[in-house]
């Protein structure tokens, strides 16, 4: 029979189909290939084919010249530009203000096809610096109030280019699934004075059921209600609201538990497209003591229909005891 | 220069983005193509190909024979069973309970290449009129709490059968984005002592840059700060909270307009991919005075990236202005 589970975190509520069960080969797997091309912008040597960087991490040479590992930009095509004033206005009924932020983006290895996945560890931990980096220098802006990092890996995940990168995108409003997650774990605080993300943490490493891997400061699981086959998340075992207040340790153990899973998602799922996000506190909004930063990682494996979205209500072929099993199992 | 706009009931922020705008002929546009399917198990003359139909509308002929204009069957892979019961239960942090629900079809048309927007007014409104009858009989199970009345139109929407049809889902619980904006309507008539919907409705018709078309009984429009391109909600003008209760005469004017809409975007976007869904208060939470029954229709045209259902924060390249104006110039 299926099972209808409620997300701790949120309350949302997700199906997890028995009768439409799946296991890794009955997906039909979009491999992500990464295909030459001479006219990469974000390729080593190509540095003038972009907007000027904003940081890099070199071994040698200067700003927009070769000999860096890891380089950001501003992303050429933004959905929000740094210039000008929010300019909050009602309308009737309305409320609307300028499309103020900031768009960047991460441009992982100076080679064309790397990978999180094929990196060295050092190589991922100078990548998940620089997005700490960057978010500590824009929350500096007080009209900021969320920063999103984010990855869409292969083309299925909504990629336009094959060369490893992330994203920053700077918002001045909290979106909406940050929103219900922070006031979901303030709910929970506010009944048991203790952190929900820490209780799931503790009851998970008891349990094992959904526990993937483990460092000594981080934690992989599969969360107990996932939307999707094989969602992970990863948790720093102490409690820290903020990404970017993670110390040099944690995040290298991120790197190491990062490169590890995606390895996994690999063998297990042959090279799926996947979506990254890192999830932090909103900035600026006392929520130290119940909000816990974590990283989702999603694999494309199924067609997210029109129902889905649109009703917050998923139905999962794969339950996360399967999921997890089968991701212990696999060397990374 | 880009847009930040908050949706006024669900508090959602949208960009609609200026940088990336996008025109029709902007979509690399997907036609949905109904091919012929000898062994479809919907068309007239395989009824017995499908479980046993729970209702139809038809011209002759007894139940499970030809002779139907519209008929409703049990989904033959379920993502939900009736049989059994809920037995709600912790795990600890966690909540489940069984897969309790159910999971109908409405095969819309005898005919395999038929469409909601090829079909005549009056068979729109038979099969209108039998989804209502279908949540009628549903609401009185009293573990549902909600029932999803929803269509995929072509594969990239999730549709995995071509022959025209839609599908009915009732679950125990409510959904989390229904959930959303009837607490946003709650939360505007605590204040206002008014509709949100109404208030919608009353701007809109009285601004004109969103409405698309309008009848004596309904309205067609774009919304202020849509997640998707040509995204569009018709709503009856009489404030209702339930869409089984609905009387005929509104379901015929919304059947024609219904038509005249799908006729619009088949024109302006090539017959794209949608999913259309039917949003109506929860069964048995007194909603009556604030909720207010409406359709949307969202087109197919772009690919969701991970970081938007992620956040719950959209990119939109295309105003609702420039959807509405299209869509209001052309013949449906």
């Amino acid at each position: 029979m299926s099972e209808l589970r409620k997300d701790p975190i949120t309350g949302r509520w997700v199906i997890i189909s028995t009768d439409r069960r799946k296991r890794p080969h009955d997906f039909r797997l979009e491999s992500v290939q990464i295909l030459p091309d001479p006219s990469c912008p974000f390729c080593e040597g190509h540095e003038l084919m972009t907007p000027r960087e904003i940081l890099s991490y070199r071994q040698q040479g200067s700003p927009n010249l070769p000999g860096w590992d890891v380089r950001v930009i501003p992303n050429q095509f933004p959905v929000l530009r740094v210039e000008g004033t929010l300019d909050r206005q009602g309308e009737g009924l309305f409320d609307r203000m300028n499309g103020i932020g900031a768009h960047e983006v991460v441009i992982e290895s100076p080679r064309h096809d790397d990978s999180l996945a094929t990196m060295s560890e050092a190589a991922v931990e100078q990548v998940l610096w620089a997005c700490r980096e960057r978010v500590r220098d824009l929350k500096q802006d007080r009209r900021f109030r969320y920063i999103i990092i984010f990855k869409n890996h292969g083309t299925a995940a909504g990629s336009s280019l094959d060369h490893p990168h992330s994203q920053l995108i700077a918002l001045p409003i909290v979106p909406r699934e940050v929103r219900d997650e922070v006031e979901g774990a303030r709910a929970h605080y506010v009944v048991k004075e203790r952190c929900v993300f820490c209780d799931v943490i503790r009851q998970e490493t008891a349990d094992g059921r959904r526990l993937i891997a483990e460092t000594a400061d981080m934690v992989a699981l599969a969360p107990y209600a996932p939307r999707f086959p094989f969602e992970t998340w990863i948790f720093p075992r102490r409690h820290e609201a903020l990404f970017e207040d993670a110390p040099r340790q944690e995040i290298a153990s991120l790197a190491r538990l990062l490169g590890d899973m995606l390895r996994r998602m690999n063998r297990v799922l042959r090279n799926p497209p996947y979506n990254l996000l890192i999830h932090s506190a909103p900035l600026a909004e006392p929520s130290g003591d119940f909000y816990h930063w974590h990283v989702e990682i999603i694999p494309k494996l199924t067609k997210v229909a029109g129902f889905e979205w649109a009703t917050g209500f998923y139905v999962n072929p794969t339950s996360p005891e399967e999921a997890s099993q089968v991701l212990r199992d696999v060397r990374g």
